[in-house]
């Protein structure tokens, strides 16, 4: 196997966030489940949008915020995802190629346009994503770029890609190049309602051996297991996968790796702003460190730093200098 | 005269602001002077845009972040500005709309996008603006809805409508229609290249009576007034309009009427983070209480309130509650 010229490459839905302020009562009118992301269509998003509060824009999707993430710590990150050829794809390829992220899939123009996701921000810091795919659901496989893949020491991949087919096939072939290649595949449960969608598929992942590092939250993976309690879910869980990582918000998080197990206490922040992003820079963190040769603890602290800098402000892309803030850690 | 519909009908540049943050070494590179404004054309924009940061988007351009402050304060607000059929245009017409802004002025496809600038933030706060006027440039007069400037109790209209040619008729057909009505005509200077590039007009509308409310910064009246002393500048200029607004940044503000003046210090505030916005804001709050029968110094000081609070994060438009910033000055 040859030296790998990337550490991780992510494969993700491309997604423009357009972030307001919600009261909880907002949310209870439009009949809304906090934490949740559920998928709109054109109708529902000019709907909603036009309740909604004045907006900021910034760059997002779950595996881009990753890669942003790796970048900022040092790493070498590259992206895969689809956007159309339209203003808010300038945005999406802009901000992913000025934080150092590689990111050539081509944009393509099959008449819709980039996803974007309005995501309302509660006063508590909570975020509740209503999410327009667009063109982030025509991801063909044939836009992979396999000998990026083959280049890359790991690649990682949300969840929400299995949401449409199109996006589901050229993540099942990114799983297959990389496999051939020796290199490793990191995947994210992404949320509750996403595993209840795909269960059957995750489990075949997972069962099929086709995961080497498994990423949920406390909620994800008691979902996953079918069982309300999280030890119980952990055994359930831990055998199938070669790692795996369970984030707990503020009550940190834990890595198992065969026998071995880490867990870590969540960073101390002085106010929690907005929660965009925390899983997606929690694994930007953990990956920068695994693939760097880090213990399953260190990686786990490197996930908590970087986490705990982006639910700080708004939008889920790092904005302070993560590689000062890991200290030694990212060296 | 009937009883006013609008407080306030702003008519500016529609422009989307592109808000990176930037180093002093990054803005002496690019040959920028930091807390100017420069108009760029497509391709300059291209070039700096692949060179700038990773960027956040929200709605701005000076006359409709007034327009959106005075709504935050309470105040019934318009804005008028010319916006593209495209993305950036949905954004601008949805946040202002969502403000509570009356914005009705249609979108107009001439082949040229919406309005973007692109706004460094030094560690300091301070901002520096490149902007590509985009469709902005193309207002016309018969754009405006002349019952709509009748029906407001004063117009205001940013210094930069000089630039192009086109929003330069509009605005000075704006400013006919409105005196006719016996409506207050408010202007601001905007900044002291855009008085360089311009002097003769601005002072032709000065010297001719046609401004009212004359909003200024200590660099921007000095430079109108070609003398580098403020309380000289403030003396040439004081008699040519009814109102003067001054402002001094965290030195506070003045303002005269006749032979009236009063001065209020700047509010007090924790961080500076990005001053964009912060005359608009300034003219918001001083116009709401001047609109609302309030005295000098009350207006001077709901302008040093709404001011204070946008400098405190990024973005130029409020995102605090202003009217409860303000207290009783608001009721």
């Amino acid at each position: 196997m040859t030296e790998a010229r990337l550490d991780v490459l992510t494969i993700g839905n491309a997604i423009v966030d357009v972030i307001a302020d919600a009261t909880d009562s907002f949310l209870e009118t439009e009949g809304l489940t906090k934490n949740s992301m559920r998928l709109i269509d054109a109708e529902e998003a000019e709907r909603l949008y036009a309740h909604m509060a004045p907006a900021r824009e910034v760059s997002g999707g779950c595996a881009g915020n990753t890669a942003a993430g790796i970048a900022a710590l040092g790493g070498r990150a590259g992206f895969v995802g689809q956007v159309a050829p339209d203003q808010l794809g300038t945005f999406y390829r802009h901000d992913l190629t000025a934080a150092g992220v590689e990111f050539t899939t081509p944009a393509l123009d099959v008449g819709v346009p980039t996803a974007r996701s309005m995501i309302l921000v509660t006063p508590d810091g909570h975020r509740t994503m209503n999410t327009f795919l667009g063109a982030a659901q025509h991801l063909p496989a044939s836009a992979l770029d396999e000998q990026q893949i083959r280049d890359s020491a790991a690649i990682y991949l949300e969840g929400y890609l299995w949401d449409p087919e199109t996006p589901r096939y050229a993540m099942i072939r990114a799983i297959e190049v990389a496999r051939a290649a020796g290199r490793k595949v990191a995947f994210t449960l992404s949320d509750t309602f996403c595993i209840e969608r795909h269960r059957d598929g995750f489990n075949q992942l997972i069962d099929g051996g086709r995961i080497d590092i498994l990423f949920a939250n406390e909620a994800e993976i008691q979902a996953l297991a079918g069982v309300p309690h999280l030890e119980s879910a952990i055994e359930a869980v831990r055998g199938k996968v070669q790692t795996l990582v369970v984030t707990r918000g503020e009550k940190g998080a834990l890595a198992t790796h065969g026998s071995e197990r880490a867990d870590v206490p969540a960073e101390p922040v002085a106010e929690v702003v907005d929660t965009t992003g925390a899983g997606d820079l929690f694994a930007a963190g953990f990956l920068f460190g695994y693939t760097g040769g880090k213990s399953l603890k260190q990686s786990l602290r490197l996930g908590a730093i970087a986490a705990a800098e982006v639910i700080q402000h708004y939008g889920a892309r790092p904005e302070a200098d993560l590689k000062a803030l890991a200290g030694e850690l990212a060296a």
